[in-house]
Formats: structure tokens, sequence, C-alpha cells
């Protein structure tokens, strides 16, 4: 690697010492259906099975952890409408301090329950109309809270790479490693893991196809904007690569593989009619762009199933249940 | 234990070197949430994530594959409507060989595709005036074919045990395993291994409330028979408990739990939500009985999850979704 980049294979390692007895180590599960549909052998990282049902909780918490002891008495905050705000949440309750999570006023109650469940204070904005990194910025410097970015932000970043070292560390060798793609935090992390640890393994990201500013952008070379996302992967509904995680994954990232929403759907009814595992849009991505032949595999490839949380109706409205 | 019971724990151990590296070692979730909610730790081995989404194929594999060369080279024969039927198909494919699988002509034709898609011949009789024992070993002699039945069996048993052989083997001490009771061959397996390596660890069943054959029969002394069962749990729909079964359950099990279909559908929708795995209703009867305070647990509390075969309308439907 490059001793220039922002994230180091070094500091995935000091982050996965950070986590251990925190997160989960979660399992890598194998399907010889999945194997024998795709032509590959495939590995799932089921981060679906992390603890606030998504990945976010590695790079939240590695980052609240590195906080001065003054911060911590002070206090947390984060913006997300999803899985961050749960991770944030958790976080702080593991570290024995407080958050306060800006959500958008319209975003689902069972989020904003789950939030609160972790012991989080929620203030509300109006996405239509307000800038959720400048409230978020305002909310936090007025409160003298240590504001915690969804991906903008090395330690969480590194956090992220954990699920891959692990995944690494647990099956060895692999020719490419899949992962889906929001702001891009997920694979900045897990590229930084995966080439730190072999460099001649592959890193595919995969978008849904309304949402596919990083493909653009690497194309471009430079981070291009689009209109906002309509799709049902809403973690991954970015309308622009953050600066830092598009620095890393210029770099780092091979390509990017498109799916659409009813390649997404159909992933998540073979999830859980043949794995027997819940997997949200955003997370089922990566196994879309496989089943759907989007990606051709070479012989062993890694995949980072990154959450879980949705709920039993919604998942039966998107599968046409 | 004694010498005199039909099944020991070195026969589990030797099942154990049998089904390595051809059945999954299935992994032992956690889930804070669940273990605030029961007020213990608990540990949850995922049989649903094993192959055939059921650890029938424990006992299966093990069966036939102590079979003879000649036997094996006749081929397999089964009776089963359910988890079984793709146990022994998947079974016999892996050892080279094929199967028979008798099953009733009213059985959803999911798990007929399922268990034909395993290379399985299948053959249906009148489930309202057949008997299926007496058919399929008819079947079975007309055919020259090996019969592996569902529970009645050492082998069987002792396959079943490995899954409860590899949680003890992972987690260390637990001071009980609550285990789902049907016909009672994985209560049976798994009572052999935790007691033969820690006779103090409580062993409880769970039975739905319709389906009490076992719990009868082992405050009787004896084996009692019921109405056959109306409950959304089909694999444990049993109206008398096996012979072989008992006789290993009446000595090893401390007791059996029971619970409603809807603490059932409770506990599925649970696993849904919260610890994003798809259970099926059998399967979900011990986390039921935990969720519900129908067991009150000790502090470490092992649990089968013995399969997660349902479709997702079907799931969806006893869900109420």
């Amino acid at each position: 690697m490059n001793a220039t980049l922002p994230v180091t294979l070094e500091d995935v390692r000091s982050a996965a010492a950070r986590i251990e007895g925190v997160a989960h180590r979660t399992p890598v599960l194998r399907s010889r259906t999945l194997d024998a549909l795709v032509g590959a052998e495939i590995f799932l990282k089921c981060e679906n099975l992390q603890r606030i049902g998504a990945f976010k909780f590695r790079g939240a918490y590695n980052a609240a952890s590195r906080l001065t002891p003054e911060q911590l008495s002070k206090g947390i905050a984060a913006y997300s409408s999803g899985n961050h705000a749960q991770a944030v949440a958790l976080a702080a309750r593991e570290l024995g301090t407080t958050a306060v999570i800006l959500m958008p006023e319209d975003t689902p109650k069972s989020k904003m329950d789950a939030t609160a469940g972790y012991g989080a204070e929620i203030v509300t904005y109006d996405r239509y109309t307000g800038d959720r990194v400048a409230i978020g910025e305002a909310l936090a410097a007025d409160r003298g809270l240590a504001l915690i970015p969804p991906y903008e932000h090395p330690h969480v970043i590194a956090g992220q790479g954990t699920a891959a070292l692990e995944l690494l560390d647990e099956v060895g060798d692999l020719d490419a490693l899949v992962v889906p793609v929001g702001g891009g935090g997920l694979i900045a992390g897990s590229a930084t893991a995966a080439k730190g640890l072999a460099p001649a393994i592959r890193v595919i990201g995969v978008e849904p196809e309304a949402g596919d500013d990083t493909k653009r952008s690497l194309e471009a070379g430079r981070r291009v904007s689009i209109p906002v996302p309509r799709t049902i992967a809403d973690g991954q509904a970015a309308d622009i690569p953050g600066e830092l995680t598009f620095s890393i994954n210029r770099r780092l990232v091979d390509g990017i593989a498109l799916v659409t929403d009813d390649e997404i759907r159909e992933a998540m009814r073979f999830a859980f009619e043949r794995l027997k595992i819940v997997i949200e849009p955003s997370g089922a991505s990566p196994l879309a762009a496989l089943l759907s032949g989007r990606i051709t595999p070479p012989s062993r490839v890694g995949v980072i199933i990154s959450g879980g949380n949705i709920g039993a109706r919604r998942f039966a409205e998107l599968c046409g249940i």
C-alpha cells in the first residue's frame, strides 16, 4: 500500500483490538446452493448478525472509544436516519456516556424507537429544507458534543474495515471481495484491510442502478454528484461520494457493479428462503450482483452482508409477499 | 452416564467425526437484547443455518455413511413430509447413491421440489388411509433399499447429538440446554452429548401445547399416545414418543415446557426482527419458551434452533403480516 493513504492496515488492526469483546465477531456463512448458482466459492461475512444489526457499530465504537475522557464526559452527537444512529447510540451507552442523534422528522418510528431504546436523545429536522451536516455540526458545537460522522472520519473507516479483516483471517486467501457502497466508508475500510493483507485481491463495490455516484466518480476520476437516488436500498442512497472515502476508494477499489431494485428483492428472498437470514436491501446488493450475473466471479469470493435492519412487514411489502 | 443406554457420548463423538467437513459447523449466535429480555446468557446453536436448513442432515448422514458398500450400491429409503426427507436425499447424493422418499401426497410442492432437487425419487401415499412406517418398510423391502427412519435409530440419534456437542465445545459450561421435541431424536442425542460431557446440565425439552405427548409420557413413566396434534409446529406434531428415543429421554431429560402457537409466532417474529434469522415454527419453540417466561432460566443457557425451512409467504401468513 501507500504511506500517504489516510487509513492504513495498522489502523484497521488497531480498531479490531478496540472492538474486541464489544462488537460480535460475526459468523461467515457458506451455502453450497449459492456456490452452485454463482459458480464460485462464496463466503458471506454476516454483519446483519452484528450488534444493532449492521456493520456500523464497528466504526462508531472505534471512533467513540478514542475520544478523550473530557469529550466522553460531555457526550456524542451524530446525524443519521439509519443504522449509524443506532450504532452511535449503543457506542455511547457502552462507553458510559450519552448520545444526541439528529434524525429527519419523517424517520420511521421503529428506527427512532430503536435509537431511543439505546438511551439516545433524538432531535429531528426537516430533511427537505435542512442540511443535516450543518445542523448536526451546529448542534454538536452548541452542546459541546463530539460529532461522529457516518463515514467521513478515519476512525470510522478503520472500524468498518474490521469485518473484512476478520473474514480474511478466518477463510484465508480470497480472489475478490464484494462490498455494498453507500457513502463509501465500508468499502474504504474493507479495501484498506483486504489490499493491505493481500494486494492481489480484487475489491468490487456494488451500488443500486439509481445510486451510481461512486461508479460515475471512479470513472470520472473526481467526485460526481447525482440526483438524490430513488431506490429501495436506503443505506445506499448517497448522491455523492464522501471526500475522504473517495480519496481511498479511487486508489483501492477495482470496479463497481450496478444492480436493480428487482435484483435486490430477489436476493433478499433468496437469503430468506435458502440462507435463512434476514438482509436489508442495501445489505443484499452484493448478493444480488452475484446471483444476477452482474459480477463474473473468480473462484473464491468474500461478500460483506452489511446489515439486516428491516421489519417483517416492510420485508413482505418489498418482496411482494 | 450408564452403559446400558442405547446411545453413548462416544457414539456422538464418532458421529461428529463422520460428518466433519460434510455438515456445517453452525454458528452460535448471541444477542444482548435477548439476554436482557430473558435475564440469562443465551447461546443459540443455529441449525437453521445447517445444510438443508435443519439439524436432520447430521443424523441422516451419520446413519447413511455407516451402510455397507453393498447397501449403498442399492440405495436408501426414508419416509418423511419434512426436513428428514431432504436430509436423506442430500446424504444419499453426498455418498454417491440414490434415495427414494415416501411422502404424503398432500405434501407442499415446495418440499417435494426441494427433496427432488437433491436427486431423490419421490413416492407418495395417502396419509389419511396409509401407515407410513408399514408402507415405507414394504417399499424398502421390495426394492432392496436401506431404510433410514427419522428418529428411531441409534445412528440417527447420535448424529443429532453432534449439534449439542459442538455447542458445548464452543461455549464451555452451560447450566441448561433447551431443545425442541418432536419424535424425540434431537433431544435424545442432545441429552446424550450434554450429560455425557457435563452431568449437572439440565436438559429441558419444549413441545407445543397441543402436542405434549412426550411431557405426558415422561409424567406417566411410559409412552402415552395423544390425538394427532393441531399446531403450526409441524415438525413437532408427533402423537407418541419413539420407543428408542423415549427409552433415552425418560432417563436423561429433566423436564418439558409447553408453548402455545401464538408464543411460537411471537418468537419467530422476534428472531426475524431482532436476531435477523429465519426460524420455522418447530425451531422457534425453545425461544418461545424463554421469551414467554415458560422456562425460568438459570444463568447460562444453550438453545438448539432446530431449523429454518419455511417459505416467505407462509412466514408472513403465520406471523400475521
